[in-house]
């Protein structure tokens, strides 16, 4: 089985939609969808992108195997023999405009434009969701820990066995890494995206010998610049820490230096403030303390409120899982298509304001003011200019209206890079460590307010007034004449 | 990328205790390590086991590639050549014992069993936890909303675009199968699994036509004897359904029925009400009603009670991404390690008691009465005999000790079985349907006031008076001397 090849990561109706354009000559359509989420998670003022790196792998490996082929002529759909043929030739040969990996994104913001044949644009739909979802997702929860932790404390992901299955702990860590994260305990993820990983032992390296003590000696002697001991076995201060400062100190005849103690478990603040004086009376300060056991950005700051002790997070479970939160809820969806020969914008309507789609494929444009802080975002149409002769813009909230602004001396950034052309990959992918210093830049783009973690300020993702109208005309066409309860 | 090969989803401190214990002359140390977790998510009575088809293939593929030995070599542990060239020769020689898929299994009851090398036993931890604790978790999802769905309706998995990366997406859905789904829609999990997929159209399919009328009958013309019509891209009532029930008079021309409407947004309840009356009104009581929209077992649940009219669910986030409670924290412990040649029980202390391991490579029997119903579980040292000469057996709980009772006239049913014996495939792998039928009869052997949603009445997982006094002694044995506050 093939997994590189996500081809058939795709829902049931995709193809199904593919045959029916197929059957009824329409597979050839012009559309353009837009990929954003509505809601932040988390209670968040703002979500990190991620996913991206994955989609360019997966639309470069697309593809139909004979396996596949042969799966899908033995559905009940009855794919007929040309399609199946046209599937076969199938490469993806459309335009994908995207947010770099590492922007400060926000809800309705496209954060990924396709414009292709029908036919590919919704083939492609799921993985692009299911990857885009949940590298968001985690990059955005790394975000909230880091903003708790401090650029000072340093960060381990090891959430693999908690994560949801194998793609999620190797693509979930790079989107913690790049999102602010240290390093892994994961070394899949090191290896396919040359993330540092790092790791301790666990408790049944101590358990595996006659006592603790040798335990530790026999770890420290492999590892004499390196070694982590943790220390929670048995009893944490009673015991673990006893042991390991003796075996600090036998490091230290050596030369060497024992890197630090984890703790684990029990009351960590209690814990990591106890060892802190155990271990600077021993004369050891330089030792560090780590900490795990089911942390999160609330219970970090918790303990750093409570002055804890602790150098190292270790954060798995709640990171990888976006525990308080594990679904960002992105969508995709048809904003132009061509008609008649003509691309003509797309809605779709719902009682409920927020989900109605917003028509015609657009520019993003970031609006800076005088100081280069971020004061809105602004969307517009596709060939529309935003106004740049020095007279004030206007940003304001599309759902509520009355909550707007004027900036008057600002600047654009448009935010859409150009990833595939006409199928071809245009996009320089920037490294790991470029996408982790260009997150970091982006977070200086806003103020504090928009980026702390608990009731952060709105930032407005505003509309052009053209866009404004254009979209009003629309949801009044698609009314029903008469009104009803729903 | 080779995806199918695991062998690095591991953390970086399983290596580094591998290759401590490798120069230490450890490594070829026997140990045991069982799997288990400690809490059931959901406020769940029970869960559902899933997760052991993925560990085979994980097994089965186990090895270090060149490209991994390459990367391994550079990394900061400075790995020795001798230690690298044992990786390239590693292989999975040890014993695994599980029980099956489909298995109605409950806190602290050994889900998987490790009899292996240390060196072995500590690098596969990681990956089983991984594949583990993700699939039970999505199968004991899946079962909680099957149970509100009932027997008579129909069950559709479409999560993947929220699910945690491929795997999840995969991966879940096998275990939503077998644990009481009917179909997915996604493909990969189809063909990989062969289990049923299903769909209908998107609202870009009626976008992408010049009226909803005409989508529909070109979607029908196509699929004339599966269709089902997504009718809320305007309005359900209004619009969409009136539309779909003249599509389906001109499909009974044909001699053709329209399969099913589908509704995902508003007010399910109310529409779909409204929508079984316009149905039968114009004569179309064969077409079905399916719902979709963030549904869960609770939402299911509601609906039901105010008399919604849903033949077909479809879910997708809140099961594939088991949403009210997104990890299972299964675990791993040693229980038994090799001190000086011989087999010695292992513990883990903690002032949590739920959180002190239980020492000893075991045994797991299902206790039945006499009316086939479990009565509990019970755990015996791996070498003991549960007595069977018509004495009563005691069931209690090894925490809250006072929850008790006698079985006089039971049977014994060993939950384990052999997977890999001395590293080679020894379990006849059931196919999907044979794990989902036998799913159904594990059910049967329950009382459903252990498997109801709310509040369910807790089962015994017991021990056997030997293990449970053996436990005793070694927690006397390690406990600390003073007494302290932790």
């Amino acid at each position: 089985m093939d997994m590189d090849n996500l081809t058939l990561n795709t829902d049931n109706y995709q193809l199904a939609m593919a045959y029916a354009h197929y059957v009824n000559g329409t597979y050839q359509k012009k559309t353009v969808f837009e990929l954003y989420f509505r809601t932040l998670p988390f209670g968040s003022g703002y979500a990190v992108a991620a996913g991206l790196e994955r989609v360019v792998r997966y639309i470069e490996n697309l593809h139909f195997s004979e396996e596949m082929i042969a799966y899908l002529a033995q559905q009940p759909e009855r794919y007929s023999a040309e399609f199946l043929e046209e599937l076969r030739n199938f490469r993806f040969t459309g335009t994908i405009r995207a947010v770099p990996e590492g922007t400060v994104v926000f809800p309705n913001l496209p954060l990924l434009q396709v414009e292709a044949r029908v036919l590919e644009a919704q083939i492609v739909e799921t993985a692009l969701l299911n990857a885009i979802n949940f590298q968001t997702l985690i990059a955005t929860k790394a975000a909230r820990i880091r903003r708790e932790v401090g650029a000072d404390g340093y960060l381990i992901e090891m959430g693999t066995r908690r994560a949801h299955e194998a793609d999620a702990a190797v693509w979930g860590t790079r989107a913690a890494y790049l999102a602010g994260f240290d390093s892994t305990s994961n070394m899949q993820a090191g290896m396919q995206f040359n993330i540092p990983t790092k790791g301790t032992h666990s408790h049944s390296w101590v358990q595996t010998h006659v006592n603790e003590r040798e335990a530790f000696e026999r770890f420290a002697n492999v590892f004499p610049d390196s070694t982590t001991l943790l220390v929670d076995t048995y009893h944490a201060l009673e015991s673990g820490l006893p042991n390991a400062i003796q075996v600090a100190k036998e490091l230290e005849k050596q030369g060497k230096r024992l890197f630090s103690i984890r703790l684990d478990s029990g009351d960590i603040a209690y814990q990591s403030k106890t060892a802190r004086n155990m271990l600077d009376e021993a004369g050891l300060s330089y030792v560090k303390i780590a900490a795990s056991n089911d942390l999160d950005e609330q219970t970090i700051l918790h303990l750093k409120a409570q002055g804890a002790k602790v150098d190292i997070w270790g954060v798995g479970t709640k990171l990888i899982t976006g525990y308080d939160h594990p679904a960002l809820g992105g969508v995709y969806k048809l904003v132009e298509s061509e008609i008649d020969g003509k691309m003509e914008p797309c809605i779709k309507i719902s009682d409920n304001p927020e989900k109605i789609t917003t028509p015609y494929q657009k520019n993003v444009y970031r609006i800076l003011n005088a100081q280069g802080k971020a004061e809105g975002d602004y969307l517009t149409l596709r060939g529309e200019q935003v106004a740049s002769n020095g007279e004030p813009i206007k940003l304001f909230d599309p759902v509520h209206t009355h909550s707007h602004k004027r900036v008057a001396d600002y600047t654009v950034r448009p935010l859409l890079e150009t990833i595939f052309e006409d199928g071809r990959l245009v996009y320089a992918r920037p490294d790991i460590e470029a996408i982790k210093a260009y997150h970091q830049e982006q977070l200086q783009l806003f103020d504090p307010e928009y980026l702390r973690n608990l009731n952060p300020a709105i930032y407005l993702v505003s509309f052009s007034p053209l866009l404004w109208r254009r979209k009003r005309e629309l949801i009044e066409a698609y009314s029903p004449q008469q009104s009803s309860y729903r």
